[in-house]
């Protein structure tokens, strides 16, 4: 049958988009050392002027050939690596990057170009482990000019020859304000658990843009809301006593804030352990390493090094839904007072959010009965790193019904109960991009529906509190501010509706006022339908700021459903996102995705990410350009679309941020959700449903298609409903 | 200490909020049928020329006499019922309402009048179950006339003596074009599970206003997309030929396609129980009648029988975030080609929706583990009618974490590791009106956070197809069309953040340009908090079509938290409510509130409640008007102030909405969110935190306050996290 053919072909084709193995990676690594011309040298030594592997991670293949295997069960295409080389050893350095395969044998590397053929720019690497120790290098240097100021102000803390009152530091990004540049907003902080939210008042600007370090220096010290030109002009004027000198010990009168350590009391106990999910019939669902299936779903999934989570090849019932939904990029840009605050855009790809999968704790980051799966990346290191515990995969009941009715029959009794309850698929990985952890969810449910959806936890960003920080956000302990900052999301969306076809109108409503057919005196003034089919990129690329339409409806222009209507999804946001920087002002080049909550394009190959590891220390004259997909404003009607989706929310912060970001409420996402894409509710093949009559004796009779009872672990009862509502 | 006092205060207050007990409610009855000139006879009683009693239900204290109690641990004052009596068997009939105390043993009664004086006119009372009992008979006639058409054209099915294959009839309402009107159109529908999608095509204008059923008459008839004026007129034409005698029994060419009989197939089984919740340790809230509490929550709620669910005194660690939390109406507009989709406006209070309570069934409506409470209406009945089951209480786990953070050393190893699962109290009614079934919900969150949801189940209301209706709908079956409509649900939402004395603020995001402090150079932009404070009450009606400010911020000006903020809460919304008729427009002046997304008003007690249960049969001169409120556009700030929040969505139904339409996607409301409310996040008095560090031995050492195993139903294992991401 041709369901059950459809359902092997994906299975086959599931492999295609597997992340690397660690064969795979060692073979790619130890092929490309092969090469005497590339001179790799280790990616952990110390110098900068080296050439060496950043990063490796799958290339995908192209669609058209993977399509071959998935809907026809041809073979799959080779697989193949993309690899980042930073070629620093070189009187130009250069990044390239290569594509390299068969695997897990390559014997091959052609250079992958970026589209319009736009060089990468040296500086726009990302900053790597190597660096970071030149930085801690010189950061030893300028604490120790100004240990006595540090010292004095913080009662006791210093960078260097500490052991427990000991200073640490973070970096913010882009690295300049142009492009080509290479410096860098430090900011000190005490080294304690929860570090992020502990700033002195600190902050050095230092440029690092040569590849030697001892040609680094300092070209901006900021320090209790005054700028110097040098680590020893501000000694100077500490000594003197031009700076005032304000001591901070009396910021932290609660030793506990940045930590999780319990503290304060509470109404009812905490103490033993809240509500579980359990299992007690095992698994409903079917993991082949990276193939899954639930109910009527079956997807691939991987999750790419540099950005993140990717489905792949998502089907229901067997037919295609979506071709890949992944994450693209995250970003964070924030406003403040201090230096640091005012240059802080965070662009995480950048930063390889997609390889800061740390590992998941049962019963905290997902259910203890969840499968927990380990994940590898090679990004700036020598051999592959095993990321244990990083994803997982779990079956929840969300203790509510997917759908219920009384039908009542208005005199005491009923004439049936029925209700199915509703239980859903959780895919789920995290990133814990430096001080943030975004949680990423798949959830797909019984009737045909999916949500993508980040969650935000972890610490704010917070820097040094000036009372003219207050127009920037909101103090949340003394001398610390939480910085105002909007949180952007990015995916791709690349729905195939039934098959490749596909067509995009948005659905308005729109009133009618005509004369009342059965009272012609009056009038009748109701909603109706207003559809405007989107032609062209342009016109369906919407800005924010401008009023984005209810409905926005995918379909399938060659095939209906039972009911003559067009097979077709529609996206429904959960967002409150709104775009940060004015169109093309510097750094919002870098992210031209996020002037739209929605655009659609034609699908194309050569567009396969909005964004890219290099945006965040480029974002001025960015290699990727979403802004490109759309200029040609090409025909979209019946052609291969690809939805691109910004969520996200602005975040100011306040004293609840303490310790950390906490989800409830900080949850943005979006739904693809059937419509006519079914002739039914595809979830009506659950045999989980419960029917309750009346029967002839006047007892409650259940009709049911799982056990009666459910175990000893939830529950020895059978299920009973009574049914009735009686007078008393 | 004063978190206890105030603990033992507000469980002492919560009796205030409980419904009527079947005691209360059976002395209310017997002292008012003891009033001689009332003439009050049974509900049930045949006739519509009698004087009855149609609801009662609690009558709320005014609040500064609650407060008392509440914040002083004062007696509580007499608790009153409010009793709604039909007066029908008078030259002018009329509705009045009266105020019954003291309870349980009541020795006055008083009228309730509405804001201005309005009197209720008879023809908006509900419609009773004696009043369908009419409708049946007229119907019943009806049928028999046009019994051959309605025969033939179903292949077997009528009205009267029939057996298996019977007609039945939904009713819509307003019921008519103008004050004073009470003419239902009514629809036939095939009596089979699930009727409300099987409409056979034949609308019937009924006009019943008159007390004497003998005098109802039939205005028009609708069949097959041509009017009538007449049952007789039909069928001459039919029988003569002038109406095309289109056969309907192809129409369901599947008999289960209104049921929850399972069919289809699913890739993994579903023929055994999906994950459950358990509670290894008991349940981690209190509950004692209708007082709640849970980690720092305490609150009382009740089911208020015309409108639904309220919670009252909601504290956080003894402090007050609201004096209420109501449900106040749900309405459903729709759009169509028959007249009764065009008439349909469906104005929920108006049916009794906080009576249509009906049981939950355990492992579906809410989780095995949940605690069922009975409720108690008295409505269209003359005894106290219990609701087994009818409202649930429970803990859950979403499955999330509530905060996380993994603090990697970046070298393969960590500082820390910490999380704490994000658990939630649940507080869950229903309302079947008719074919919908609303999930009523409100969720507390550990850290302060309160949800508000509203969740859309069971049938949609359909009309039969026709051509032109697919400018309103979708086919969901040959000859049944889904029609469109919008739902609105509004809440009162009574803020007294710290106190009655509050202010209202909107916050905004603008950008600055600025010249670079640390190179000048260069300009800066970036965004600045942009704070509006609303100083009236017009100031703070936001209307639909207009953009709603990002942050909507609640705050009591004379408390202020640690770090010198004002202490505050602010509403996000969770919808994508839009209005449905152009304001002022027939209708639409009975539903006033839903202008407004967002609407602050002064506290009244003479403004209870935004609508009223007469609205649905008289929204054109509604008793209760919402504008009304704002119109003297008073002063608000440092005042007690009320947050007016309505939420909703479009529904365009879809064949996903067959049998029913889903909860996931359907679900909208508001988030209660504490913004510097408190000193930091509150759920840090949670020892379900987990904590883990690098032990000296390089083990990872566990920090936790609650026991190490779970139990055998989740888990034996202990709790384990490695924490280290190595090279392999
Ligand atoms: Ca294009
Ligand atoms: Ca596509
Ligand atoms: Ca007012
Ligand atoms: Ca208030
Ligand atoms: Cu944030
Ligand atoms: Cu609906």
């Amino acid at each position: 049958c041709h369901a059950s053919r459809s359902r092997d072909w994906a299975h086959h084709g599931a492999p295609m988009f597997a992340d690397l193995t660690i064969r795979e990676m060692k073979a790619v690594q130890a092929y490309l050392r092969g090469i005497p011309e590339m001179e790799l040298t280790d990616a952990r030594s110390k110098t900068l002027k080296k050439n060496s592997i950043l990063l490796m991670e799958l290339h995908l293949p192209k669609k058209h050939e993977a399509l071959k295997a998935l809907d026809n069960g041809h073979a799959r295409p080779p697989r193949q690596a993309c690899v980042i080389i930073l070629f620093g050893n070189q009187t130009k350095p250069n990044i390239t990057e290569y594509i390299v395969g068969p695997l897990p044998s390559p014997t091959s590397h052609e250079i992958k170009r970026f589209k319009g053929g736009k060089p990468i720019h040296f500086e726009s690497r990302p900053i790597t482990s190597v660096e970071y120790d030149h930085i801690n290098s010189i950061l030893e240097k300028i604490t120790t000019t100004a240990h006595k100021v540090l010292f004095e102000i913080t009662e006791g803390y210093s960078y260097t020859n500490c052991s427990l009152r000991c200073l640490t530091f973070s970096d913010v990004a882009p690295r300049g304000l142009a492009s080509g540049e290479r410096r860098t907003w430090i900011m000190l902080q005490k080294f304690v658990e929860g570090y992020f939210i502990h700033p002195v008042g600190f902050e050095v600007l230092i440029n690092h843009q040569d590849l030697d370090p001892e040609k680094w220096f300092v070209e901006k010290v900021w320090f209790n809301n005054m700028y110097f030109n040098s680590v020893e002009e501000l000694v100077e004027k500490y000594e003197s006593g031009d700076v005032p000198k304000i001591k901070l010990p009396n910021q932290y009168n609660d030793e506990l804030y940045s930590t999780y350590i319990p503290r304060g009391h509470s109404n009812t106990p905490t103490n033993i352990h809240g509500p579980k999910l359990v299992e007690p019939q095992g698994h409903r669902y079917y993991i082949d390493r990276n193939f899954v299936e639930y109910a009527g779903w079956s997807f691939a999934y991987r999750v790419r090094s540099s950005a993140g989570l990717q489905v792949f090849d998502l089907r229901f019932n067997g037919e295609r839904i979506a071709y890949e939904i992944s994450l693209q990029e995250a970003i964070a840009f924030y406003a403040g007072d201090t230096p640091a605050a005012m240059q802080t855009k965070y662009i995480d790809a950048g930063w390889a959010m997609g390889t800061s999968t740390y590992e998941l704790a049962p019963g905290i980051d997902c259910p203890e009965i969840a499968t927990f799966v380990d994940l590898y990346h090679y990004f700036d290191t020598d051999k592959p790193v095993l990321h244990k515990n990083a994803l997982c995969i779990f079956e929840m009941t969300t203790a509510m019904p997917l759908r219920r009715h009384f039908n009542s029959n208005f005199q005491g009794g009923y004439n049936f109960y029925g209700g199915l309850e509703n239980t859903v698929l959780v895919l789920r990985t995290t990133s814990t991009v430096y001080n943030y952890d975004y949680i990423w969810d798949f959830f797909f449910y019984l009737n045909g529906v999916v949500e993508v959806k980040v969650s935000a936890s972890g610490y704010i960003h917070a820097t040094f509190f000036t009372p003219n920080g207050l127009h920037y956000g909101t103090k949340v302990n003394n001398y610390v501010l939480g910085n105002l900052h909007t949180h952007l999301v990015h995916y791709k969306v690349d729905l195939d509706i039934a098959g490749q076809e596909n067509s995009f109108e948005t659905m308005e409503l729109k009133y009618v006022n005509f004369t009342n057919p059965w009272s012609p005196k009056n009038f009748i003034v109701q909603s109706k339908l207003h559809k405007v089919e989107h032609k062209t990129e342009r016109s369906a690329a919407f800005r924010f700021g401008k009023k984005l339409p209810r409905y926005l409806h995918f379909y399938n222009p060659n095939e209906k459903n039972k009911w003559g209507h067009q097979k077709g999804y529609r996206i429904q946001f959960n967002s409150h996102a709104h775009s940060v920087l004015p169109r093309g002002w510097k750094e919002e080049n870098g992210i031209s995705w996020s002037r739209y909550p929605l655009a659609v394009t034609r699908h194309k190959d050569s567009e396969t990410t909005s964004s890219s590891i290099y945006t965040q220390n480029e974002p001025w004259e960015p290699v990727v350009s979403f802004e490109d997909y759309i200029r040609n404003n090409e025909d979209i009607v019946n052609k291969d679309l690809v939805a691109w989706v910004t969520v996200g929310f602005l975040h100011v912060p306040h004293s609840e941020d303490i310790p950390n970001t906490a989800t409830p409420g900080n949850a943005v996402g979006f739904f693809l959700r059937p419509f006519n894409f079914f002739n039914e509710d595809p979830s009506v093949a659950s045999r989980s449903t419960v029917i309750v009559r009346p029967g002839q004796d006047g007892k409650p009779k259940v009709q049911r298609w799982t056990p009666e009872v459910i175990g000893h672990c939830v529950t020895e009862k059978p299920f009973f409903y009574n049914g009735t509502y009686a007078g008393v």
